[in-house]
């Protein structure tokens, strides 16, 4: 755990996919579908769909995250050689609106929306959040759901952090921002967030002078460290 | 081999790591620093170095190649739990001025530079482009060298590739741009330009409907198939 200071928040935002809802969570379904394959494929198709992110951004190629997840799947079914049919595209893709929480997610959100007004600060498309936050049964937690197609540009483009900023109405340094991306960390803190990372599977922090102002293994900790 | 037509070009711009230069000829000097870390290193280097240069140009942060590709470095040996002194970090990094040539470039660009005008169209700054380029003997093929540091933004914004339409003052159409990166292909693809992929590992396409106008899986082979 580090620390930098305890800040005065007026709101927090949290990111979504990896941070609340493990991506990973469609590993025994893609068993299921291409066994031996599952893990391997999940991983592709998660980086590549970041990947995609960035590079349709950079681009001014916007198209929305279920569109951009799709096309993540299509390439890493290619690269592992695997016969992606309509079925089992649908099938697929169907998991990612049931994606599980990390186990102490809903404990944590608890405790945090009785202290502070949260939100969800995200590059899904607005139903897809909204289907997956329904299907978890946080949906009550949170004020609002932002979310990047909003202003058709991805994560870390400043212009998706301003979306957080406008909806609580207060300076970027007042709202904290929690991610288990570590990217969208460094992203976060460029904007001027206060920022914690959840890094569930101790991985080193980005290397580009963009580190969280706090670093917890598990989102429980964080209303403990705020409330010191 | 896939062509769609034979195009009439005025010019030819090529990326150059990846492309011309093989990033990975750092694996006998890394494996001799970290003995059976060579590889790993080099693959997390490189996918880290091009993170980063789409990281930063989206947020607005933008470094040189240089820096980022220190930074990647950084990053790598972090996440392999190897030491990087900064005399370690002076070898590799001073590895990267002379990195290989594909085997069959310099005759691909002797051949290509009779009949084209050919600039380098590159994510490299331009003191890296320079030296690199020159180490390798190469430079009196091409006309000039391209760097988006003069935009202060990556591939594939748009902006990096307008470089190469003020080079040769002609439509983007009617330039041929040749990279071993797809997601450089889509982007160039996306810009305009006439894309040709060097394809040497066989890999899939980025599956974003953007693909190149013509695969081939050495240099060598484009000079024949533009003159069919």
């Amino acid at each position: 755990m580090i620390t930098t200071s305890s800040p005065n928040l007026q709101g927090i935002a949290f990111d979504a996919y990896g941070t609340l809802f493990n991506t990973h969570s469609v590993i025994n379904l893609a068993n299921q579908i291409f066994p031996e394959h599952g893990t391997q494929l999940s991983e592709i198709w998660r980086t590549k769909q970041l990947q995609y992110t960035w590079l349709l951004s950079l681009m001014g190629h916007y198209e929305d995250f279920w569109n951009v997840t799709k096309y993540a799947l299509t390439f890493a079914c290619q690269q592992l050689n695997l016969i992606c049919t309509p079925a089992i595209e649908q099938q697929l893709m169907d998991a990612y609106n049931r994606l599980e929480l990390y186990p102490e997610v809903k404990a944590g959100l608890k405790q945090l929306s009785d202290r502070y007004p949260l939100v969800i600060l995200s590059n899904g498309s607005p139903d897809m959040l909204k289907t997956v936050a329904n299907h978890a049964e946080i949906n009550s937690y949170f004020r609002n759901i932002l979310s990047a197609d909003s202003v058709s540009i991805y994560k870390p483009a400043p212009q998706v952090y301003q979306l957080a900023v406008r909806a609580f109405g207060v300076s970027p340094s007042s709202i904290g921002f929690v991610s288990s991306n570590a990217w969208d960390i460094a992203g976060a803190k460029a904007f001027g967030f206060w920022t914690c990372w959840i890094n569930r599977t101790r991985q080193p922090q980005e290397a580009l002078g963009l580190n969280a102002d706090l670093v917890i293994e598990q989102l429980t900790d964080l209303l403990v460290l705020l409330s010191t």
